[in-house]
């Protein structure tokens, strides 16, 4: 069956689709369009192809970071978003990629969701928050879909890692992207809300510069110490062109 | 005038140096040589050519760490070292390099390190502690001194840094190597010392495999946030060789 797009997509809207992944995301460049974090978080989820496998992502947008796990997870997929305009979007992407059997998409503040998932409940917890603690100023953002998702004026990092950690089971595995400036802050706060950092991986805008982005795996009630720092990754060539880990993200293996 | 090396230097001894430095160390195979990790943590601290600048470096080995200072630093450095053998080889080493009067070799615990250094009194401190938390089984290390050096069995990250930070100035700076895998642990133990860290930077032994190095320069009272994590050191090439940038710490600019 074909799908009329039209069907699902609203005035200033479109549909993009990255080349390595089967599947249609509906966003809009004046509200909201997922960015790189999204395809990097998505990609640093260990794939796990269990059915009964629970997954919730949180602050999820226009449903971008879930959505990349349709293939990498089989298991239920549970989005949640505070903003009524990206909820919608994603719960029209759901539809549109004929999802609708796996993904929920709840419209609600993250600080309300044991009023609708239980606690120790997910097996994986997935999160792109916002990264930035201080006040927009209006100049910068007018855009206020944006200034909600960028900066912590509806939530904040401890409520972020906090939610993660009562949803997840013991053992369960919890994804964050974050800002590498933060870092002492992400790893007390996660240890504070007994999450034990896993894996660690840096990403660096290009060769020489400073990291930009921090991609966690953190165990809920995992062993202390040993926490890896995996390989760095490079998003972009001297040349301005994509390096090739990202090249393949993007673009799929060619 | 030409010192006679073999004044200063014992049976089983050597003098290693540096071609990218101007400065001769004593060292001996079957007790203690420095490593690699002593390299990176003396090119990691930022160079600082006040002559009233006062410098001490924690489980100085032999001497290492603070010798290979020598000319980023002009001012005095302390170098404190609990085994008296290893002590003993940095004093003659400092006296071999006509250093004497700018250098001092402290053979003492560091938990006393007060005894002798005030309080609030250095504007640099760096340490290359031991890193393992874990006792060595007596089979792997069959030296003594090298079990000492990298094992946590006379000290411990708690009391390294809480001398580090004891000794330091207001915003003074404190350099650490250390292992990645205590990362979490690390960066708690340094904000429990009033200790913000600054600056990071990951050591990977090659392309493509997890940091086994970090190196760390943290500020007495500085503001939270704002880490920096620097650009990835990648030490060996593929072919083994070292990469361009420890080329250039061990051999100099060709």
């Amino acid at each position: 069956m074909e799908l009329n797009e039209q069907n699902y997509v609203h005035d200033g809207e479109r549909v993009d689709q990255l080349y390595s992944q089967n599947i249609k995301i509906i966003q809009s460049p004046e509200v909201f369009s997922f960015s790189l974090d999204a395809v990097l978080l998505a990609d640093f989820v260990r794939p796990d192809q269990k059915l009964k496998t629970r997954v919730v992502d949180l602050c999820a947008g226009n449903g971008a970071v879930g959505l990349f796990l349709n293939e990498k997870i089989r298991g239920q997929i549970t989005e949640i978003e505070l903003q009524p305009r990206l909820a919608d979007m994603a719960k029209r992407s759901v539809a549109l990629n004929q999802l609708v059997d796996r993904y929920q998409v709840l419209n609600m503040d993250i600080a309300d969701t044991f009023s609708q998932v239980p606690k120790d409940s997910a097996d994986i917890v997935v999160c792109n928050p916002p990264y930035f603690t201080d006040q927009p100023a209006s100049k910068k953002n007018p855009n206020q879909y944006l200034a909600i998702a960028r900066h912590e004026l509806t939530t904040n990092l401890d409520t972020v890692i906090e939610i993660m950690s009562g949803l997840l089971k013991m053992n369960g595995h919890g994804y964050l992207v974050h800002r590498p400036d933060r870092l002492p802050e992400i790893l007390s706060t996660l240890a504070a809300h007994r999450l034990a950092p896993k894996q660690i991986r840096f990403v660096y805008p290009k060769q020489g510069r400073n990291a930009n982005m921090v991609l966690i795996e953190a165990i809920k009630d995992g062993r202390k110490g040993g926490t890896k720092i995996l390989p760095p990754l490079i998003v972009s060539q001297d040349d301005d062109q994509y390096g090739p880990e990202v090249r393949e993200m993007l673009y799929g293996k060619r």
